[in-house]
C-alpha cells in the first residue's frame, strides 16, 4: 500500500450483520495488538452526527438529493478528521458503510444518476478508496426479518417500500469492483467473522 | 417563460446590501399586489435550517467539501419544498443567494473544482435556473466595513482572511451568464432598489 494503515469497509443491506461483525473484528484486532479505529456512517464528527439526525428525522423526511448531500457532507468530515489521520497513524480503520452504501441506497434505491453521484463522492472522499470492502450477502428479506426479531427501532429507511429494499439488496449482490469481496452472511456470526478476519489479515499484512 | 412565476436571485459579497434590497423589493411587490415568496440560503426548510446551524458553528468548522454539500442539501430542500411550489403557484420568488454564491464562495473562495461543483449543483436544483440574478457590485472592502459599522455579529465567513474575501468579490464582479445583471451597489439603497425593481418588472412582465 502506498500509505500507512489499512482501510476496511463493511457493507450490506439493513440487518445483514454489519454491526455484529464490526464488534467481532474490533475484538480480534485488539487481541492481536493492532491499532484500530472503528467508524460508522453517517456520523463520527460533530457535523456528521448533526447530518445523521437530519437524515433520521421522521417528521421532516428530506428528498433524495438532500439525502445524498447530507451523507456526503458527513463522509467528507469523517475522512478528513478521522479516517485519514488514523490511516496516517498506521491504524486499521473499520468503517460501517462507505461509498458502496451510496451506490446502493441513493443510486439503486432512490434512482439518482450514477455518474453524478460518483463524481460528488470522489470530492467527498478526496479520492480515498478502501483497501478492502466486505459485502455481507444475505437472502432476500433475511436482514429486515432479523432486525424486527431483534426489536430494532425503525428509522426512515425502514419506512421505505419493499421494492426500494429489493433494489438496494440487488445492488449489493451485484457489486463488483477492485477490493470488493462478498461474504455469505447466511451463516453464524462466528463463521462470518472468521472469514472476514482472514481476509483483513491478508490485505493488511497482519500476522 | 415556460413555467408560471418568476424566480429572482439577489447575489453579492457580505454587506453588499442584499437583505436591505430584499426587504425593499418585498414591499414593492406587495404594494403592487404581486404574490411573492422570499427565501434565503442556506435555510427555509427544517433540514436547511439544521444545515445552516452546522455551517455557522464556530466551535466545529467544517471542511470545504462538507461546506459545499451542506449548502447543496439545503438548496435541494428549498427548491423542492418552497421555490418550485411557489413558482408553480405563479409567485414571484425572491431568493437571497443561490447558485452564484456557490461559485463565489466554494469554487473561487475555497478552491473546489468548478465542474464538479456545477454538476452537483444541477442535481441539487433539478436544473432550475433563475429568470434573473441581480449581482450587487460594491467597492472592495465596502461590504465588510458596512457590516462592522452596523455591529453585525460575525459568522464563520467573517473569520476568513482578506484573500478569501478578495477572491469571492472578484468572482462576483466577473460573473457573466444568461440572466445575470450587475447593479452598482455603491449608491443609496433607494436608488439600488429602484433599478432592481425596474429589472424585475421587465423580466417578470409585471405592469
Amino acid at each position: 500500500m502506498s500509505r500507512a494503515g489499512c482501510f476496511v469497509v463493511l457493507e450490506g443491506p439493513e440487518g445483514a450483520g454489519k454491526s455484529t461483525l464490526a464488534q467481532a473484528l474490533l475484538a480480534n484486532a485488539r487481541a492481536a495488538g493492532i491499532q484500530v479505529t472503528a467508524v460508522r456512517e453517517p456520523g463520527g464528527t460533530p457535523a456528521g452526527e448533526a447530518a445523521r439526525r437530519i437524515l433520521l428525522d421522521h417528521a421532516h423526511p428530506v428528498g433524495p438529493e438532500a439525502e445524498l448531500f447530507l451523507v456526503l457532507a458527513a463522509r467528507a468530515e469523517l475522512v478528513r478528521h478521522v479516517i485519514r489521520p488514523a490511516l496516517d497513524g498506521g491504524h486499521l480503520v473499520l468503517a460501517d458503510r462507505f461509498e458502496l452504501s451510496t451506490l446502493a441506497y441513493q443510486v439503486a434505491g432512490r434512482g439518482l444518476p450514477a455518474e453524478t453521484v460518483a463524481t460528488a463522492n470522489r470530492l467527498a472522499t478526496g479520492g480515498l478508496v478502501p483497501d478492502l470492502t466486505l459485502v455481507l450477502d444475505v437472502a432476500s428479506g433475511t436482514g429486515r426479518a432479523r432486525q424486527h426479531a431483534a426489536g430494532k427501532i425503525t428509522d426512515r429507511l425502514d419506512d421505505e417500500d419493499p421494492a426500494f429494499h429489493a433494489r438496494v439488496a440487488e445492488a449489493y449482490l451485484a457489486a463488483q469492483a477492485r477490493g470488493v469481496r462478498h461474504l455469505n452472511a447466511n451463516r453464524s456470526p462466528t463463521e462470518v467473522a472468521q472469514e472476514a478476519w482472514d481476509a483483513i489479515r491478508q490485505v493488511g499484512g497482519f500476522a
